[in-house]
């Protein structure tokens, strides 16, 4: 069975599309991540209402996150 | 009795229907899941209003879900 | 007293009708249940204003009932 | 000073009103609760925008409730 | 420094407004309260978009309350 | 490093301006607070849509707030 | 792997922007935070539908955060 912090280990170096619960979606590479999803993305950009924003390094909080889809 | 968690490893390796908390709904083939049902779909389909669009693998937050649907 | 869970216990194999936080009710067979009150609904109906969707069974995260009716 | 839980308990077998999260109302007669304040009702009615629906015995999940009514 | 619990005890047998998540408040003399802030009200009444109804003995969810104004 | 409690606990007695997830603002004199940030502010004024109403005592619950900014 | 207390820690002293759950973002030097990712920044500015206020010392509640951007 593929649990799901291993396929997001697997991920790590990786670039990955992050949904919010705000309906945000950010992009970058998977630089890391703790056992509450806390994650930290490299060269990550901002979706929203179709404006894209260079956010750079960007640590989100795991218990914001919708979905994680490894690019 | 039917546990949840029974039946959802039941559905491992079939198609799912997960609605998430903001009135999207993903179908996958459910991959692993693990206790905070925190779940892992593989060739994954968004449907939003109607309009649906590939993801391929996604790692599903389990405190979004509101509801999984085997097919 | 009627505890809650012993209700929930008595009402496995009968229908019961599940209303959830975002509004959406399910019908369906009580095939289920763990102590977090996620559920296993079986022959499950979906109903939304005023439209029914059948989506047979269901995995239920207790988190986001609001009440259990039984028939 | 009067405990919360006590006063609840005193109301077993009596009718009281539940308001709900999502503005909804519910009166019954309370049958029971536990320890996360998940409650019976019996010959309950719904009462939403003044439109009242007949439900009998209704499982409430605690972590749903704003207030309870003692009648 | 005045701990949050010591001004609740203080207030016990006094009038308190409360102020709840939704917009509503309440205001009654405060019969008692438990550790996650649970309450008891008596002689309580609603006041909603300027409108006043008189609920009598209220018993308050504790993660429902924004704040308490002993008066 | 600047700890949170430290730098709340170095606002005591001084006025400090409350940001509530609603969108609500309260300032007022800082008495105490506890572990879980719940605070006693005195002397408090709310503002709301540009309208101010003094409350005088105030017990908020922490886990409403979203910052808080000593002056 | 670059784990996200890690990050957040070598951006002390540095300013960072954060994301709020509500929408507002604000801008400050971190001064430090907390296992909760509760904060404190510095010299910090709100910025609300293109409006940026000033607010000095800010304590933020890490709940409330969806992301961390170190500038």
């Amino acid at each position: 069975m593929a649990m799901p912090l291993n396929i997001l280990e697997k991920s790590v170096s990786k670039r990955v599309s992050v949904m919010l619960k705000d309906g945000r979606s950010l992009e970058g590479k998977l630089a890391g991540f703790d056992e509450y999803m806390n994650m930290v993305l490299e060269e990550t950009e901002e979706t929203k209402e179709q404006q894209t924003r260079r956010l750079g390094t960007v640590i989100l909080r795991g218990n914001n996150l919708v979905a994680i889809v490894p690019k």
